[in-house]
């Protein structure tokens, strides 16, 4: 068995028990019943997620996985490809969107190189975890072969593990690779037989003309390589790329190891929709940070089961909009932590 | 002229060349333009209300004002009356909802009693601005005479002068009352024109029967005292509460003296939909914090002109939704002041 296969029988549903008894102890706060939604909700499944009735959400890691893209070569991007690298540097000196937003949660940011096509060196304060230097033009070919997807995703599983080590209560995903959302929009494409049209949006902000050859680019790359709907690998290896792969291992790991996993936008969202498809549990382990603005992200979030927790209109990734659901996810546990009982307060029933 | 007429002149609206100027600052960030979405209207809105680019909202406060509610000898309520001393208490105790909410954005709770049937003596910890026992029962006669309204609203109308002098970047509004959903439901039927039946929800969680009850008591009272729609202060004082009242002159007091003020839930919007009828720019100082639960909420909302922040099926009050929002126009403020800029990251635009 490879390693994907191994963590798949790793995954077990969440006890029902544990959710109701996390629910009891809510219900004991002052406070109406339930008055407090969905921070119940999170504090309910991160307890049952975590195992404890007292869950440890201070220690937090937004991972943020790099890579490029061949599909790029087509003109489905607003931006060029030595924006990957650039950006990268960015998230290192800690002047991103990402570094603001999880500082600000008091979360780390962890800076993945899993396939960009530069040569980052030793450069310090990243993770070197390079597969390839970017995925192959999916309308060409397939973006990857299925060892170069089992070796993304085994980066993200592997850092799952080490996250369980080290005690990190509460994980989220991020990416960053410039053509990102052709990949994404590809993948939902494939695994839900929606039209291609219905699901592409303009990404970092291309005109109608782009927006139309984009459309075109990904049903070709479709039409090309035909993956199989019910080989979830196969339509990550074939229309997928490096990060996206990388994230997907990285949810599988989560759910494996009992860690919440706070899944950013649209792309974050394409990996988390591959490790879903191939476990049916996994949704038990998810959280979803945000209704992005790409119009397929919808899509995906319904066929995984989950609902968004934000809605700010957010489309820029890096793991910004997971960086702000922490936030919240770790206020819901406060509440099960924190607030007094009405015995404690002596407050009447 | 009283010190409500004093403050309304002091309203002006805010300047739509420095929300252009913080705009433009924020399009030279490290991402796609508008890609962090409500993130930087918050940036923007706080920049231009503060009138800084540099805004500092580290300093921030959840106001909360109890009152008691002669509506509740009528049964509206599933709490006794009892339950507001016992949650002040329980909120001076830091072990309440808001409390660990408002510690986990950083922001100091304050809590205020402008019309508690309880004598505090000088109970340590909170602010003392009794203006009476509670609010009469307004399906009997007026729930507040003109003064008393007027002094509530004072209390607001002080506390938010203090806080500019205390260089507060950003107030929360929230609010303790068994009952006060009823005066909240009575005030947004009175000033829209909509049936009681369509504004009126279960405020704590009672059942049907208890809910028709609720609705026939709220439109007893708007028949018995005729509150004129065109003069919001004697809707407040006919309909209202006394923490609804301090509530509206928050409102009024932050937007006279250029604060950004995060309005909590249904109640709490209920005060603010009163200083917004009364000025019409005080709806550019405001921020929405959550679509609460109860249906009369969206009316006031768009009434205002507003868009809610959060929707996580919030129904607590206090100042809960008001905490977690601030902290996300927290971030959408550092996004302005701590995000490295094309130039400064070497990153192609």
């Amino acid at each position: 068995m490879n390693i994907v296969q191994t963590t798949l029988t790793r995954i077990k549903p969440v006890n029902p028990e544990l959710l109701a008894q996390a629910q009891a102890r809510l219900d004991n706060k002052t406070k109406p019943l339930g008055s407090l939604g969905r921070l119940e909700e999170f504090a309910r499944r991160v307890a049952a997620i975590s195992g404890t009735m007292t869950p440890d959400v201070s220690k937090k890691v937004v991972f943020t996985f790099a890579g490029d893209h061949g599909i790029v070569e087509e003109g489905v991007s607003l931006f060029p490809k030595e924006v990957t690298p650039q950006m990268v540097f960015n998230f290192l000196a800690g002047g991103a969107g990402v570094n603001v937003l999880a500082r600000h949660v008091g979360a780390e940011v962890r800076v993945v190189d899993v396939g960009v096509d530069f040569d980052f060196e030793n450069a310090a304060g990243m993770i070197h975890r390079k597969v390839a230097r970017g995925s192959r033009n999916f309308a060409k070919g397939p973006a990857m072969t299925r060892d170069e997807t089992l070796a993304a995703m085994q980066v993200g599983i592997e850092l799952a593990e080490q996250c369980k080590t080290e005690g990190i209560g509460l994980v989220g995903t991020g990416e960053m690779g410039i053509g990102n959302t052709s990949p994404s929009s590809a993948i939902i494409a494939a695994i839900s037989g929606i039209a291609v049209r219905d699901l592409t949006h303009r990404g970092t902000g291309i005109n109608d003309a782009a927006l139309e050859h984009k459309i075109r680019v990904i049903e070709q790359g479709l039409a090309l390589n035909r993956p199989d709907p019910a080989d979830p690998l196969d339509v990550l290896a074939k229309v997928g790329g490096l990060e996206i792969a990388a994230i997907a291992g990285l949810v599988l790991g989560c759910a494996a190891n009992s860690i919440p996993v706070v899944v950013d936008g649209f792309i974050s969202t394409a990996g988390a929709l591959i490790a879903s498809e191939l476990h049916p549990y996994v949704r038990d382990y998810i959280f979803a940070a945000h209704q992005s603005v790409e119009i397929g992200h919808r899509f995906m979030l319904e066929r995984i089961g989950t609902r968004p927790i934000l809605d700010l209109d957010l489309r820029l990734g890096e793991g910004t909009g997971a960086a702000l659901a922490m936030g919240l996810i770790e206020a819901g546990v406060k509440v099960l932590n924190e607030m007094a009982t009405f015995e404690q307060a002596g407050v009447s029933r």
